[in-house]
């Protein structure tokens, strides 16, 4: 860390400063310009949030140089995470979509929904059972039914389910039913129940949330790490920007940044971020040749009955189109993908 | 809503729209262009959420015409609606201002803190004992100790209490403590703690989520509302912009808008948008100048040794002086403030 | 066209916006809702422009319908632009990619570059002689020195070259040596510019401003086409956006909208939207699997010491690999790449 | 600034960047720490952008100390700088008020405005004669005959004229008329606009581009400055967010920023920020409360004739009401208001 301090801070404020790092074991390099006086802070990272140092007489402002996150990061562990569900690995060698409806509606919708992505080559399947809405009149997901109709599509294709849990109160009702819990964008930096997936031990797939900074998804990774579990999938979900044509902005080059910074597996959900099914397979395709380890799709037996997104979920049969595409992206990308069985 | 539908529709997606829309209450005028045809839907508008419209063949896009919230709208109360706390009324004549430190650290920072900013004009305290950070590494909040000494602060002094609620699951503890509950930012779309929230009849300061649109905001006011509890001040706290030179953008319009738009009141939050306690002042002034009802500021008895936003927060001294300048907007704006006492 | 009135407009409030809008010559069509009047608008789009009509007393809101391009959109011409550069066609079978150094240096360094990525399969040669710069104080490009210097590497290589113009005054100076004018990002609505462009018969290489719209991005596409000029080829290249990691985020999925929205070819400069060498070539693999036409990468035979964006350059050896893998994704998408010569 | 090197650098890697550091004439502080390797270099910062560092082996990072504008800034120039217009100053004491319609339409319309404007206690009069327009086929604006009909105003009122210069070309034309230069924020970096206008002498009205950060806009100033012309004031108007319900997001905070970072003057547009004239008066007074030296607003006699930007302009009356307010609050700010005359 670099403190820059004012062009008129005097000794009395340098030696604050140094004596407040000192004192939180830091040790110190002092570097005297002509028109500034800098500080530098050499120590454990961690502390450095308790230390308000800009809030002290004479400091114009405080440079981080180091990541605040440290499990999270490639630095503290070089070798990618993979993260075993069953028999699949995400992070590995193969490239793994997970598809379905954006909520369980019905049996009949998610039963045909399960067959139609298995038989493409999907290996977990998607569904919301609690849905977060941003309206209060909008359909709010079937709950705990939406949970065992999972449990039975899992039974019938073999396929493993990720599905949301929307706070701590129903985390261990929806860790009955899931294979990987799934915290949403809106989610991601709910603390509280970031800390208490972490005691579940199940995977969790966690969403950027819409205004996130790669920084900050990373802290919130480094929660769940932290609370002693390491089972962390990273999802990429568009970030909010300014241009209305698309619902979000895909940041696809996330992938590649994160592949750079931490050893957790990165995948891509282009229908949320894009909101418009029309370009979700170009953007599904970009992702896996931008370096993902998976996708997550929305895939509805017939889209414009579906009760929640709609727009931007694929037919069974555009999705089977996908799959075939992005199975030879992921070849040249010298990956595999799981044999359509 | 007019769904617009694709320069290549044919009659037979017109006719799925009609039917569709019909079939869920709407009343239909169709009308065609040379390029386009156009069908307008009359009816319940809370009903919306629930079609796929966009998903249909031959449906280029959905177009809104009215608002999607309701009971938070103008239209439906024009009257101000004026938040009731103990013998103040936020959202009345007078402007409130609630100010304290970040984070409740010790018995001795909240009670010189609460002293202070009642002495200069403060009605309300803030301060966290259940904070949400950025990193696990940062301080968290004394929880319930942090609420035992909220509560002797009012004891002492006769403000006010205002904190933040950060889950359903410690919101009773938190609801024995506070007057005034906060829901920050990150949870404006929480939406199992909003509807929580509604339940205990208290009133709900509702921060804006540092990406949220203004119609997005007021969908969670909805949500708090439609809960049975119209008890809800909005608070602008700044939103995600592009200049790092600021913590967040200060989207101060949004006072005179939501003042159109709605009829809760408005207070702003100039320390935690700007996050650099120097700018906080003419920011003050300038929320009172644009209409709001109130501000929600923070005041530390030594910022530099502030275990949480030291930086942005005000001294006793600084906070006075604020106090004084936002009287005279008062003034101007045919607006009390409460006396000093 | 529609325009959605007031809750409270009157009869007088309404007929005066149908008046003046059958003035203008357009058809109405008028529904009454239990809420809103809302009045439809049928007629030429291109003259929405001078209306007025949110400034009438009693109209809430004006929603378009069409979008405000016309010459650029695909259902004015379905078929695809091609852009004839010599003996290459940029928005054809063959994916194009443009390639050398942010800035003309020296005859030594643009002669290194050029052979280079000759060598690796580009076909058109990029090199800054006019460099607009945050700084008054960077080097600002060797102007008509620069020209010659690009005029006599293709001459020795037979690349074409695209450069930048930076205004009109030195328009027809560029024009002499530039295959490809290019328009930068901080010009896209420099309307004198874009007219000016047009009427120099040259194709044009219409840059994203990083703040635009792809609506706002087509109209500075019609403003040329409109001038005559139909040959503008469309260069993402990052919007801006919170994240300080990367210089912009890259917009991929512009790249299937572009090409379903207009029949104009789209390519994509992952170099300048990152700014991190490191990121350019999963990203430059990313935009051909979404669909672009093309590529323009920055290459520089020594980035370190490049007066220009070395950090986002490539090497020679790492452009060499990026257009291997480029050449594979390109295959799949069913489309060639030129030989290697 | 300051070099953060990689986990992974070496010692040569080190020499390298310590070695071009002192070629280029910076001291060098090196600082090793446990995780990384910083090299600190004080020198002239005008002369960083040209050294690509970031391009260097084992480099992660460069971070830079000092802002890099230099005659702009507070610490270049401590007192404020008044710029000069006949008989009045902008950044003196008085507030003053630039006021009119977005553009020139017709004679009857321009004197109208003026003296109507002139009446409630604007001392300038603003009105384009060049039009940048998103549209080719939106009105362009009167050009010469334009600015004829400004200088007929300015003789019959006595107001001082403000009005947009587009281009190089045009601008010796528009500096015959103009009292003071606009530079739109389209045009922020056009750069060789900048440095044109720089020499004709005549204050500059400089608008923030609607992406550019407070940095960036000061070195756009930087460019003016450093061509010679001091006399530059800075128009905060809006800058480019996600919230469609006002066109853009006005930064009001940027005004106690630059006050802080720069000794020139700053005024405020509130009109094309907010882009609907209902919330301009609210933002006007905020702007001055926030410490504003000026206004910029749009007036028209008939806002729903007008040919451009009506719905964001306010009838005479409404500015009249606006003006009397601003009074007000300039009085708490002490400053003055010049006389209605």
């Amino acid at each position: 860390m670099i403190v820059v301090m004012n062009h008129d801070a005097n000794e009395k404020d340098i030696e604050s400063v140094i004596r407040k790092l000192e004192k939180s074991g830091f040790q110190i390099h002092l570097s005297r310009g002509v028109e500034r006086t800098i500080i530098g802070a050499i120590g454990d990272k961690t502390r450095l949030g308790s230390l308000a140092l800009e809030a002290m007489p004479g400091v114009e402002k405080v440079v981080p140089i180091l990541a605040p996150f440290k499990l999270a990061s490639r630095n503290f562990k070089e070798q990618d995470t993979v993260v075993t569900v069953g028999d699949i690995q995400i992070g590995g060698q193969a490239v793994h979509v997970m598809a379905g409806p954006c909520a369980v509606e019905s049996r009949e919708q998610l039963m045909e929904a399960a067959f139609r992505v298995k038989e493409a080559g999907a290996t977990v399947l998607r569904g919301g059972a609690f849905k977060p809405r941003t309206s209060p009149y909008s359909f709010q997901g079937l709950e705990e039914k939406g949970l065992e109709m999972l449990a039975e599509a899992r039974e019938a294709t073999g396929l493993y389910i990720v599905t949301e849990v929307m706070d701590s109160k129903t985390l261990s009702l929806v860790t009955q039913y899931a294979d990987i819990l799934q915290i949403g964008a809106r989610n991601m930096q709910n603390f509280f129940l970031l800390r208490d997936a972490a005691t579940t031990g199940k995977p969790v797939l966690l969403k950027r949330g819409p205004s996130a900074t790669i920084e900050e998804w990373l802290m919130a990774a480094e929660y769940i790490i932290s609370g002693g579990n390491q089972q962390v999938i990273l999802c990429e979900r568009g970030i909010r920007s300014f241009d209305p044509y698309t619902r979000n902005t895909l940041d696809l080059t996330a992938v590649p940044v994160l592949k750079y910074l931490t050893h957790l597996p990165v995948i891509v959900d282009p229908s949320h971020a894009i909101g418009k099914w029309r370009f979700v397979p170009p953007m599904a395709r970009a992702a896996v040749a931008a370096g993902a380890d998976g996708l997550l799709v929305e895939v509805h037996p017939n889209p414009s009955e579906a009760l929640c997104d709609g727009p931007q979920s694929l037919t069974p049969e555009n999705f089977r189109i996908l799959m075939e595409e992005v199975r030879q992206v992921s070849k040249i990308m010298n990956r595999t993908m799981p044999d359509v069985r």
